[in-house]
Parts: structure tokens; sequence; C-alpha cells
């Protein structure tokens, strides 16, 4: 860290590349928030010597709140321009604006003030009447299948090509990536501008497919391109990658906002579940930017309505205390579809990975499409857009819904107000028959969603999961919902049932707010998500009464789902690709010594194990510019211990390969007297040595504040170290002199066999 | 850490007490979460051992769950009662309910069901009516005031008499203190149960005294003492310091969850402003314990209202771009106020501190309530709780309310409602001459409670500010938004006002949503809190939509706030007194490394500086018992490394003072041949000499993997390790040998000096 201070200090003489890192390496948090605070002393120092370095002292002090503001106006845009495209695509499936093929149904209705009977409106023409099959209806009916399996193939192939061409690192959901780079790996271009595009175009060609997937997952994702875009801007954050990832943090908090229009969740989610490293400071940087990109996409406004939330709730009724048994069993059952949906889903993209099916993505894409295409149109749930679906399926029945779900029997009540009679339409708790058709109908989707999710997760496109997990809980809650209604109609004179029956016609049972806890409990199964999904369904519904409702289902769910497996889909994702990922969360629970896993092995007892290879060490002053090159060709470490000498292994500091590798090359090639026979010196005093090549001192770029641990230091401790410190390695002595090395590798492969992984399939640097 | 290891396994031959710690003293974080997890690793062990042992496997994974259950309700009981009790002696100094003295007012109105015309009900009697004073206007007016005021000081006096003799440690509203006890320090009794008995009865006393206190503050004091008592019920977290500040920081949550009913608001403010180490595992207990203690709270139903909330306000109207100009303007004040505050309130705390009336806390409580008692009667608005006016002022008013502030012009409108016409009385914005009234009357409570607030915080009773800082902002936004409103209808038809005024006679602007962001905007000027304060905000108003307001104004006071100073109230205590507190927020700028800290200094260029005693070592195997005995004597350290030898000073470990001196006079009571002369052995293999006294091992009390840094590290970073880690010390080492030590103390007071603090007002160890 010292050497790193130096660096920017005086590096006149030093490749500018120099404290960079390469593609798929770990970052040092330690390090890189080192050399910021080095970049702040430096301004700060300087603010008084003029009025343009005030200016760009003050430009310091704002980048971050500028930084981030603009990051969630970008986020709203983009989210704002990716609903209107996904709805104008969608709707393109059954029908276009005759005189404006450019509008989607409701503006196309709405634009021409035709709106007229019910939602019928002239300029709007289905694919039927277009082509005048309209006549029949079993030739309109075909008609529009048709055209809904052919638009939903061309959108599914389009983004599948989209994706293969341009930026692969654009498919999927980019949580569990996210969570990786956050964690402080370098994967180059998972944020860059190409895949920004792919995957909102992407996006917008998936959703309007009709796939069982969500854009909300993958807002995310670019938010956080928009993030590293953004910081790019900002030399603060654009060259140092610690720095870079609060920024990042604030983006994935701004993608949740505007995937849910829940700024406080975004928040929560991205600290319970997205963000490593956290520091509280950035919190409120963080809840600034979900609040401008909420505040952005609300003036698009494309949820329809004054809220910014998505599945706006109106209803306020109380909930009662025996309800809370079925909460408790839709928790059960969130959490056991949680669970299954996870093994299985891991199952198939294990089996994608090692069959000769992972290299026919578009093959995969296309039979998946298909297959969903034909099975969605039949039923009217599946057919409709998913979130439109939970929308309907979160409502409450009022007496003037005519949709199969609200059929219930029905009748007028007179009410006299100042002598004249009202008669009121009131809406009953007994069944009529539309609901049965329905429920049959919540059945096949809750079934046919369940099992094509599991599939469609996975494969080469954009793809979320928080939406059809949602749907899949809405319908099971809502179906249970409906039952515990009917049960308290037929035991309405029950005390058990006391106050929640007004008479036998009227009890007040909400299936809206079932199906809104059967979503909680679905994606709490899914993502292992406590509060912040409590945060956000709350935010949701908008009032504290459900609050408990929703905190029971959320916790049987993760606690039945905990017993099946503990990771989460996005952790066990993680795994399933071997990103080095040290989880924050988990405690591990071990029993062995730094000297246990440090390399070499047992080098304390004096005899190296075979396999190893010694420890690779660099002396402070008796090697040769070609010793120390061979030492670079001959092993493939990221960094070498400096010590004292061969005999004595007293520790001086650390040296980064891509360090010392440039700065030999760079002295090689520049520095007059520098040869392959030139002695390397990392000590502060060079011997006079006259006649001998000019020595290379090399003091500058080492590191002379390595983090050690003794070799009987608890691993359990050093899992802490490298958590919280944010280490990339740690040397391992014994009583002052170096035994060992310990890299994060060597840690995540050391916790890794507790939790049933292959170690060797962790593969980064 | 080793050695704490090696502690819970086989010390039978040591004593129990090894492992604790002195009171004042600072926990070593990583030590106790070690200590935990080797508890835990038992337990797991023996699990299959039978029945019995299954059980406690049980009960050990639940234990938490449990516990912050039963501190959850617990802590809403106590809300609760404290509560009542309030409400009862505050009605008290008005009157008394004449059939049953024991109900409150409103409990006396309504239990007798004689409420009749208006709020006026036959079973209250004012004290003018009791002592049938109520004849003439003035006597009347007389006796009611001088009941209000004997009343006051005698609850003044009594609380003040109950901190002395039972708690001393009951004053205040506690947060910084519990601040650096999550810290990891140290303070017994802090919270015990006389602590919590005295708080929670002195609260009500003090509240109902009148003084401008609040009791949100001290309800997280009350909460966190309930959560020390569950803690010793359960060994995981009882005899654990770290882990039982796991539960501490959940009951603080429970402790603003109860204060505000707002359990998100709750985690967040437990988060952000009180906790220092919160793992997030522990974030969704303390979700749950929020929850609890707010629902257990509700079933009480201390705010009247179906909602959980202390100010619930109704009102849903939109707000417009162009007020985001005064509730910035409302913002700049808030933070002027707050600064104001802090500075004016810390100088008066420092005079009380330095000068003779520290020595008179009870003589300084009966000037205080006596000034507060006399200045407030006269005014309605500071008569009646702090919270009532609070609650008057957020409300928008409508046409029937008949108050002074809603003395609006008013004006019969007539509808035609099926061939029937209704007058609907309907508001204006109009002044009438009762709203100038209560402008004056807010003007002057204003400046009262300013004033006085400064001199109540910090006397030897339980005090909150949230109340009063956020009464102070409520009212200087009442009377910024009669202002706007005021302004907006002179220039109704400036189309700057556009969409605000529907006629000149009725504008769209509500002066109870400017007191709502004027409150948050001076409770953040005074704390600093940033998100917590708006999530608090957002679930009293229990709407999104006002959360752009809130947001601004909180920013804006938050940064005119920091201009003036970057502490807010509560560190600024935590530094007055001295509290060991190393900010966990703070970034730092520190250009000195691990050597210029270190002690003894200057050590590593062989001359140690005169002043600084050479450092105390302790060697692996070249002491007698009375060597080290000498040594505990001539030094006052907490612990003392131990090396290979005096000459070659490589480290073999560390011990602390407290088990060193405990082993010791263990072993020379209990051992036989261990006397003044033995050797004192902390190697693995103890030479064998038959003829000298029996040496001492004392291998397992040393901590084998002490935190080491080299003498080049960058103090930040050290800093930064001291924070994450939670150290108590960390060795510096040079070359592998030992050079100096830094404790915790050395750390704060190398930071202190950059934020113009007394270095020797650390008073700790």
């Amino acid at each position: 860290m010292q050497g790193s201070s130096n660096l920017t200090d005086s590096l006149d003489d030093l490749p500018q590349e120099i404290g960079e890192y390469d593609d798929f390496h770990t970052i040092d948090w330690l390090r890189d928030i080192a050399r910021d605070r080095m970049r702040h002393r430096n301004i700060i120092k300087k603010k008084n010597d003029g009025v343009w370095e005030k200016i760009k002292s003050v430009h310091d002090a704002w980048s971050g709140w500028v930084c981030v503001l603009l990051v969630g106006v970008t986020t709203g845009l983009c989210a704002g321009i990716i609903d209107i495209g996904a709805t104008w695509m969608s709707d393109l499936k059954e029908g276009i604006c005759v005189e404006a093929f450019w509008l989607d149904r409701e503006q196309c209705c709405w634009s021409t003030d035709q709106r007229g009977a019910g939602d019928y409106c002239h300029q709007w023409k289905t694919w039927s009447d277009v082509f005048g099959a309209s006549g029949s209806e079993a030739g309109s009916y075909v008609t529009s299948y048709v055209f809904y399996v052919i638009w939903a193939i061309i959108f599914g192939i389009l983004a599948a090509m989209f994706v293969k061409v341009f930026a692969p690192y654009a498919c999927g959901s980019g949580i569990p990536e996210i969570k990786t780079i956050l964690s402080g790996f370098i994967i180059r271009n998972y944020l860059g501008i190409w895949t920004l595009l792919t995957k909102s175009v992407g996006m917008m060609l998936a959703v309007s497919a009709g796939l069982s997937l969500g854009k909300e997952g993958p807002y995310v994702h670019v938010a956080c391109c928009c993030g590293k875009f953004f910081s790019y801007l900002f030399p603060k954050y654009g060259s140092n990658e610690a720095k870079k990832r609060e920024i990042l943090s604030a983006a994935s908090a701004a993608g949740v906002s505007v995937a849910f229009g829940a700024p406080i969740g975004g928040i929560l989610f991205s600290l319970e579940e997205v963000s490593y490293y956290f520091p509280l400071k950035t919190l409120w940087r963080s809840f600034f930017c979900a609040m401008a990109a909420a505040f952005v996409l609300r003036t698009f406004n494309p949820f329809g309505s004054d809220s910014l939330v998505m599945f706006y709730v109106e209803y306020n009724n109380p909930w009662y205390m025996p309800e809370l048994i079925p909460f408790i069993l839709i928790g059960v059952l969130g959490g056991l579809y949680g669970s299954f949906f996870i093994k299985a889903n891991i199952a198939w993209c294990r089996y994608r990975k090692t069959s000769k099916l992972g290299n026919y993505p578009i093959i995969e894409i296309l039979v998946v499409t298909l297959i969903t295409a034909l099975l969605s149109y039949p039923n009217q749930y599946t057919r409709m857009n998913t979130s439109e679906m939970i929308k309907i399926l979160v409502q409450q029945c009022g007496p003037e819904d005519d949709t199969d779900l609200c059929d219930y029997k029905r009748n007028y009540s007179s009410y006299l107000l100042n002598t004249t009679s009202i008669k009121i339409l009131t809406s009953s708790t007994e069944l009529g028959d539309g609901v049965y058709k329905a429920l049959w109908m919540l059945a096949l989707a809750l079934i046919f969603k369940g099992i094509i999710t599991i599939f469609t997760f996975g494969i080469k496109i954009p793809a979320g999961l928080f939406i059809p997990s949602m749907a899949v809980g809405a319908i099971m809650g809502r179906m249970i919902g409906i039952g515990v209604e009917q049960i308290v109609v037929a035991n309405h004179d029950n005390p058990f049932f006391e106050n929640m029956c007004q008479s036998k016609r009227f009890c007040r049972i909400n299936p809206g707010l079932y199906a809104m806890v059967g979503a909680a409990a679905a994606l709490g199964g899914v993502t292992r998500m406590t509060v912040s999904l409590v945060v956000i369904m709350f935010e949701l519904t908008g009032g504290l009464q459900y609050i408990v409702p929703l905190m029971v289902a959320t916790m049987t769910s993760k606690w039945v789902g905990d017993a099946f497996g503990k990771e989460g889909i996005y952790d066990a994702h993680i795994q399933l690709n071997g990103y080095p990922f040290l989880d924050s969360k988990e405690e591990f629970t071990l029993t062995t010594q730094a000297s246990d896993v440090m390399r070499p092995r047992c080098a304390r007892y004096g005899s190296v194990v075979e396999n190893d290879a010694p420890l690779s060490v660099i002396t402070q002053d008796s090697m040769t510019v070609t010793e120390v090159e061979h030492l670079l060709k001959s092993t493939s470490h990221n960094g070498f211990p400096v010590v004292i000498s061969q005999e004595s292994q007293y520790l001086l500091g650390f040296v980064l390969r891509r360090d010392l590798s440039l700065a030999i090359s760079n002295a090689l090639k520049k520095k007059d007297g520098v040869m392959n026979e030139s002695s390397v010196y990392f000590t502060t005093r060079v011997p006079d040595n006259p006649t001998g090549p000019t020595p290379l001192k090399l003091r500058k770029i080492i590191d002379l504040a390595p983090v050690t641990i003794t070799d009987q230091t608890p691993m359990e401790i050093v899992v802490e170290m490298f958590r919280k410190l944010g280490l990339r390695q740690t040397l391992v002595t014994h009583k002052g002199s170096l035994l060992g090395i310990i890299t994060k590798k060597d840690v995540l492969r050391h916790v890794a066999p507790s939790e049933n992984e292959n170690p060797d399939s962790i593969h980064f640097n």
C-alpha cells in the first residue's frame, strides 16, 4: 500500500498501466482505497493553488453526486424506453394501429379518441381484422394464433441473434455476475456499452416474444452498465476499481427502483443481495440515485397511473388473525416451489453446459419460444403479459368487474338517500360459473409457468425471473385465497371466523391479498431475499397494514427453502459458473488453520509436500534481471513476496507480477545501462558498483505493507479478513519468517467443499 | 485467537473468568467471534450424542429468533406502559377524573360515555372545577396555571430524584452511549435492569413535567436494556460481548420502531446511525424484532387510531414542482437551526461540565422545569404535549376544523343531488383572524422551544430530542407553508403557479405538508440522519408521493449543516464525553504511517524517544514468575507481546494482562511446585529440569495469531483494519521482528486532533 502511494507520487519513470488489473483478476480493495485517499489528498493539497485547482477540488467533491444523478436519470430513461418498446412489440403480436403503426394499443386508442364502447377501438386492428379473417370465429382464432406464434418466434430469434452477434454477456439476468463483480472481480466488457444496448433491445424482444421471463432483473444489469459508463467521466471512479463499485452499488439500487417503482426496496436489495462492500456514506447517495431513477421513470408514466409502483393495489381492508394460517401455508408452498425451481433449473443448466445442447443456443431458444407461444395462446392468463396477469390477480374484485375471475353472484341493494331510493350493485362472495372456469385456467397456467420457467431461465437471451416467480406465486396465492374465501363463506357462523363475515353473502376475505402474499412467498423461495423483498412488496401495496402477512409468508418461505438448500438462485448460478465469489453473509465453520491452506503446504516442518513447488520469492538485493525474468516465466503467480535473503526468509514486502514485468521491460527499453545482468534492488540504498552494469532500483513498485498472518491463525479469521478487508492475498509467517501465501483462490477452494461444490470449477486469478 | 480456542477446549485448570472483559474496556471482535464459532462447533459436534444434546442444538439454532422476539415484545410492552403512564400524568396537570383517578382524560370521558357536547365531559374535572374556582374566569385561569406549574415541578423533581438515587446512567437520550457500546466498549450497568426501570419511570415523569424533551430517543435505550436482559437468558449472546451486540442492534431498531411506529425506519436507523458491526444476516432478525415491537404496541393502541404511526396524515394531494423552492428554503433553515443547536447545546454542556453548575443537577432541573412551566402555560401550543402540537401542525385544515390555525374564511356551496339541494361547507384559502393569532402564538412557541431545548438536552433526567427538534421544524414549516399559501393566493393568476389554484379562493397548497417537511429538515439538521430519516417520515405519512419533498429538505439540511460542522448531535456528545468511539463512517485523511503512531515511538532507528518507555515484552522461555509479576506491576498495559528472546524480537504471540495475572495467581495457589522462582514457558515443549522448581506452562493462554502490520503501513489502512476487524490492538513489525504496538487508544488519539478535539479527554482502556 505504501508502494502504491509512492506510485502516484513519483511514477514519472514507470509506465502508466502500473496499478491496473487484468481481465478476470481480483481487485485489492485496501490498495485501491489507499490509492483513492492519496489522490484525494493531492487535490486537497493543491486546492489553494489557484482558481483552476479550486474548481477541480469542487468538481471532485461533487463528482459522486453528479455521477449518481446521471446514472439515475439514464437508468430511468432506459427503463422508460424499454417499457415503451416492450409494450409496443407485445401488442404487435395481437394487432397493429392502422394509422400509426408506431403506437401501441393503448396510445393508438387514446390518441385517436376512439375508445368508444368498452375496450374496443377502431384504429386498432387485430391481425385477423387486417387479413379479413374476422368473419368466422374459427378463422379469426386461427389467424390470431398463427400471427401470435410467428411474431413470438421472430422476436425470440432476433433477441438471440442480437445477443450472439453483439454482446454474449447480455444474456441471462446478470445479477449473479454483478454480485461477483461487486465482490471485487474484473470482468471486462460485462458492463460495456454494447452490452447495455444489446441487453436493452434484447429485453424488449425477449419480453415481447412472450417467453416466461421478466425484465426486472436485467434492469439491474442495465443500470450497472449506465453506472460504469458514467464512472468513466469521473476519474475518481473510473480509474479506481474499488470506488467504481460504489457507483455500481448505487446503480443496482436504481435498477430495482425502476423495476418495481420501489426506491427504498432498491436500496435494501442492493445492500442485502447484491453489494459486497457498502460503506454507509454511499447509502444516502444510492438512495438519491434510486429516487432520481424512479422520478424520471415516473414522468414516462409507463405504469399508467399516478403511483410510482407496478402493481398498485387500492384495497385497504384489514386482515384477520386466523388468516395467518393460510399465509403460512402459502409461505411453505412458496419455499417448496423455490427449492424445486432452483434444483431443477441448476440441473438443466448443468446439463446444458455439459451436453451438446450448449452448442446450439439459437435452436434452443427457437424451441423454447415455439413451445411457449403454442401453449400460451389458448389460455387467456398466459397469453397476456405476465406482469399484466399479476396485476389482475392481486386486485380485489369490485362489483363492476365482469371478468371470469370476478364472476361472483351479484345483487342490487336499495338505499334511501334524502327520500330518493338509489340502487347500488354489490357483490357477494358466492361463486359464479366464471370463477370455476378461471380457476381451471389458472391451474393450467400455474403448471405451465412453473415448468417452462425452469427451461427459460438460462437460455442465451436477457431473462430475469422476478416476474415469472411472482406470477407462479400469485396464481397459487389467488387460488388458495378463493379456497379460503369459500371455506369461510361455508362456515360463516363458526366463532373462529368471527368478525370476518357480515352475513353469509358477504365475507371480508380478499383473494387479491393472497395473490400478493403468494407472489412474495414464491419470489422469496427462489431468491431468498428477506428484508428487501418485504419492503419492495410493502412499497407495491403502499400500506403498512399488510406487512405482517408479507413478513410471515416470506419468513416461512425462506426457512422452508433453506431446509432444502441454503442457496438462492443467484448464488446457485454463481457456483454453477464457478465465479470467484466469497459469500459475505455465510458463516463458514472451519477447523483448519492458515498453515493447512497456504501454499506451499506444511513448509513449517521443513519438508515441502512433493506436489507443491517451493514458495517463489524474490530477494531484496541478490537477484539479477535475468533471474527475475526467469522466475516470471517459470511461474504463473500474480505476485511474489520480497524477502531479505533466501536463507533468512524475513519479509520485506510484496510485488505484483504485472508491475514487476512492466517495470523491467520498461527499464530495459528506456534506461541506459540496465541490462540482463543488472542486479535488481528493492532496498533503500543501492551499493555503489562502478564496474558492473547499472543496477535496477525497484523499491517504488513494492508494497511495503502486505497483510500478514501467522501460520496458527484459524481459517475462520482468515476468511473474515479476506471478506472484510477485501484482500487479494495474504502472506503467512511463523515467528517472523515467511512460510507461505494464501490467495483468494486458495480460500475459495478451501471453503468450497463444505458446500458440495467442485473446487476445480473456480477458474480465475 | 488460537489461544482463545484452546481456552474453551481444555481450560479445566484455568479460572473461569479468562476471556471476559473489565468495565470500560474495549472488546476484541475477532476473538469473540472466534470464540462463538468454537462454541457453535462444539454443539454441532455433540448433536448426535442423544436427545438432550439435540434439544440443546435446536435451542441454540433458534435462540437468536426467540431472543429478538422476546426483546421486541417487551419493548412494545414497555413503550405501551410508558405511553399510557405519560398520558395520564400529563393530563393530571390539568385535571382529574373524579370517579376513577387512574384514568386519563380520554379514557375517563370515554368509559363513562359522557362525551356529550364536544370535548366536554362531566367526569373530567379541571383543577379549577375541583377547587371551586371556576366561577370567575381570572380565578379559574390562575388556579389552573398554579396547578400546572406545581405538578410540573413535582414531576420534574421526582424524575431527577429517581435518576440520582437509582440509576445515574438513566439520564439523557442514551443514544451516544449506545453508539459507543455497540462500537465495542464495555460500560457495565449502562443497560441494567435498574437503568431500565428508572429510565421508564423517569421518562413518564419528564414528559409529564412538560419539559421540552421527547421520549423517542430514550426508547432506544429502553429497548437496549431489554435486549441486554434477554441476552442473558441465552448463553450464546449473554456470555459473548460481540454476539450480544447483534441483539442490541436489533433492539435499537425496535426502539425506533415503537417510538414512531416505523419498523423499516427503525432498521435503517439502527443500520445508519447506531450500529457499528451489522452483519447482514442480522438485518432480517432485527426487522423481525422491530415488527414484533410495533405489533405489540399497536395492540395497546396508544396513538388512538388504526394506524401504527404517530402522526398519521390523511391528505393525499399532490405537490407541485415550484414548491421545491420553499422546501429547499425549509431545508436550509433546518440545517442552520441544527448547527446552531448543536453548537449552543455543546457549549452549554461543556460549561456545565467545567463550572460549578454540574454539582447541582437537581437545582438545575428545578429551574429549567419552573421556567418551562411558567412560560409554557400561557401559550396553547406550548401548553399541550409537544407530540400533540406536531400532530396538529402536520394536519390539513378541513372545513369542519374550528381551531385558530384553521380559521380560514368559509362559505357554503349548494349542490344538487337527485332533485335535493345539499349545502356543503367548503373552506377557502383566505385567512381569517384566527390564523393571524395562531401565527403569533406559533412564532412565540418557536422561539421558546428553540431556546429552552438547548438548556434541556443534557440535564440529568431522561430526555430525547427527536420530538423537540421536530416541533421546532414543524412550527417553522407550518409558518412558511401559510406564507407560501398566501403568496400563491395573491398571485393565483401568475402562470408560474399554474395548476395550483382553481380560483382565487381555493389553492391547493397544504401547509401541513410544509410542517412535515420542516420537521424532517430540523431533525435532519440536528441528528444528520439521512436515509433513515426519510424512511421514518415516509412511514409516518404513509405515501410515496411526498418522498421527494422530504428528501430534498433532508438533503439540503444535511449539506447546510455539514458546512458548519460535520458532526451530528450524538457524535458531538460522544466527543464531549470523550467516549472511545471510532467513527465507522468518517473518512480520515492521514499521511502518517504505523511507525509514527506505535508505542514506543521511533524504535526503528534503534534509539527510543526519551519519554517513551521501551516496549514491554515477555520472552517465551527465559522469564521467571517473579519477573513476569514485576512486569505486570510496573506497567499498566492490557497485554504483552511474547517474543522469542529479548535479543531477537521475533513474535510468537500476544498475551492479555487479565489472563496472565489470573493464570499466575491460580497456578501459585493450586499447582504443586509452582513458586515465584519457576520459569514461565510459552513454548510447546518444556525442557526437563528435575532440579529446579516446577515450570509454569502458559501456552494455553497466549493468542498465537495476533494481527500484525508492518511499520510502513499507512495509518489509513491501520484505521480501516481497526474499524473493519474490530481490533483492540495490533503489533507492528519490521522485517519480521517486533517494533511496537498500536492500541485503539493510540488510533483514537491520532485521529482526534484532526477533529479539533482534546486528545486527553479520551479516557478508557
